[in-house]
């Protein structure tokens, strides 16, 4: 943990034994390749999934739920509909809702959902890789998406990106970068097999919403939620030989992992 | 087994045999979170998935399946006019179709969708837990749903149910409680582990329409179902150290579990 | 291998080795019940899913995917309208595009899609199993499909199938069959629990699509495809106990297998 760390582990586990304690439900509103994964991730970590995404029901259940994911995915039509619905009413209702713009920048319907998200409620958090961050800040600031693609080279618009919508803004990668525009924290767990189970940066945002029900710091949440979601892959991947095992593995590891194993294996910056 | 436990442990396995030797087609019009994990459980036990749920192929579908499941876990217009179809379809065909009525209760839309169902067809199962039950005979008969939450409670409410509307209804828990209206049946087999591992009671209810298309007996053929798979996870569970495992090991011991085991291990009231 | 296979074991690992070499891109239009299994199934094999399947950018993102798969299994009004897109849109970019037509035959409205996508652009690789195959012939040919039900008497209509829209045909069975209309390549690797296991056949389809970007002799990365798959599968099967581990240890016999060893354990004909 470097000095300049604005967590300790211990904040971390608090926040990991907090959500076991008083299991959150986590309204999904996600696409059709990881809806089962990301309700699989939610259980074993020991929140409560909901996947309510269309629009006859999507904004009077967020005013109930604990916390809220919008994932652009696979939007269509009315399940587009749903997560401007949903946004909105929680927001009305003061629940956090986590905003993943999925292959936002490189396919353009879903840029503009993003923008009209962002546009009518603000997210607690905005978890993405550097390109979908990227492209966020580029729509509303005129930046260019192309010149920066690691997470250390888009920390800076990230931070602005916070600064604009008075939000967290999560930067996956080897090293996860989270921002709320003046802290930055760093995760530096994982392994390269997260990147061959698709799926995992979506249930990632899931977890994000589920740990925002349980603390009013939304980078503490972002923080725990990453580092839990990490330190897990860790064990998962040394006794595992393949993605499928893996991601098996994984999700046992989730719901494993004690506070104190947390604090002690997570490495923070 | 009591004394008055409708059935005995070799109806059960008599059953399962019937299936294995003549696998029924089953129609799943189910939600995008559970898709593949209930053709994977249909198929592990020896049926055939078909999961066909759109509006212009589920009703003439419906006629031509061996069974049929109406989940209304993840509604949508088109699909939710596609469960409309199909439940109609299959009762003018003579085919039994199961309705599992995800959240009714919790939730406006589908509630009312639940109630239309059963306006529009008699289903063979209705398959919930507690809450799901009572909101359904709430809904038809004004009793309120927040004073009774474990399938004892409900167990009840569950027999006006059946009686109402000539079906079977299954209502899951620790201890599965099933009935015609007169007949109780009780299946005390299962794990806990069943809980975090999402869409076991959505596979369970498609496993039902597989089961009702090989006995005239509904409540023998949700029985069934429900043994089966709480008996297939006591063995996953011995084997395994998380939900993730679980969830690979119980699809193994589906496919695994012969008619003689599942007497010997079936504990039925 | 026979005298008449028209590849060497040794030109399907340069396949598969030019694949790694350069992880195609690949779209996939694809059902509710396989995004997941077919996402990760070619996130294991070393390609790169992006499941973009609504009308607003299925096009678009077509034009600059490597390789395209549409798959009917679960077709809606909307997706319904992005294949078709999708399809035109591949074939105007001189990208290959895959079609799976899933029940073609059995069910009426995605009969009528899949003709109509052959009507509005020309295939790669059409793949299926035999009664598919039968179907888009019959359909397109007068011939009925109840008469041949095994891959090996589906051959001489593929052949005809292929010769009349300038594509490849691949009939999946326990032995597997393709052709370009003159040459017919065998694959006699695999398992029978593939068949128990959801949607195997459904990731082959994008696996043909992802081999399609590096060869331009489609019949070579269609039979590629296939052995990748089948092979991985006899080793799956060797080290598991059911459906469940099998499809599990399968994603990481994907990832595992090598060139060379897909070389020394095809059986080509």
């Amino acid at each position: 943990m470097s000095a300049t760390a604005p967590f300790t582990p211990d904040r971390l586990a608090g926040t990991l034994a907090d959500l076991r304690a008083q299991p959150p439900l986590v309204q999904c509103l996600t696409n059709i390749v990881v809806a089962q994964w990301t309700a699989n991730v939610l259980l074993a970590v020991g929140a409560a999934p909901a996947m309510v995404d269309n629009p006859h029901e999507a904004g009077p259940f967020a005013g109930i739920a604990s916390g809220v994911l919008v994932n652009l995915g696979t939007p269509y039509d009315d399940t587009a509909d749903a997560m401007q619905q949903a946004a909105v009413a929680a927001s009305a209702a003061g629940r956090p809702w986590v905003l993943d713009p999925v292959a936002a920048g490189a396919l353009g319907w879903r840029t503009e959902l993003a923008h009209g998200l962002l546009a009518a409620a603000r997210p607690a958090i905005i978890r993405g890789n550097a390109s979908e961050v990227l492209a966020l800040a580029g729509g509303a600031g005129g930046k260019g998406v192309d010149s920066v693609d690691t997470p250390e080279a888009a920390v800076e618009v990230a931070k602005k990106l916070a600064d604009a919508h008075g939000t967290v803004v999560a930067v996956s990668g080897p090293v996860d970068h989270l921002t709320d525009g003046e802290r930055v924290a760093t995760v530096s767990n994982g392994h390269e097999w997260l990147t061959r189970v698709t799926g995992v940066g979506c249930a990632l945002g899931a977890m994000m919403a589920g740990f925002a029900a349980v603390t009013d710091d939304a980078l503490l949440a972002a923080t725990t939620a990453t580092a839990v979601l990490t330190v897990a892959a860790d064990a998962a991947a040394a006794a595992t030989r393949g993605p499928g095992s893996f991601a098996v593995a994984l999700l046992d590891e989730l719901s494993l992992i004690s506070p104190d194993a947390l604090a002690e294996r997570v490495r923070l910056g």
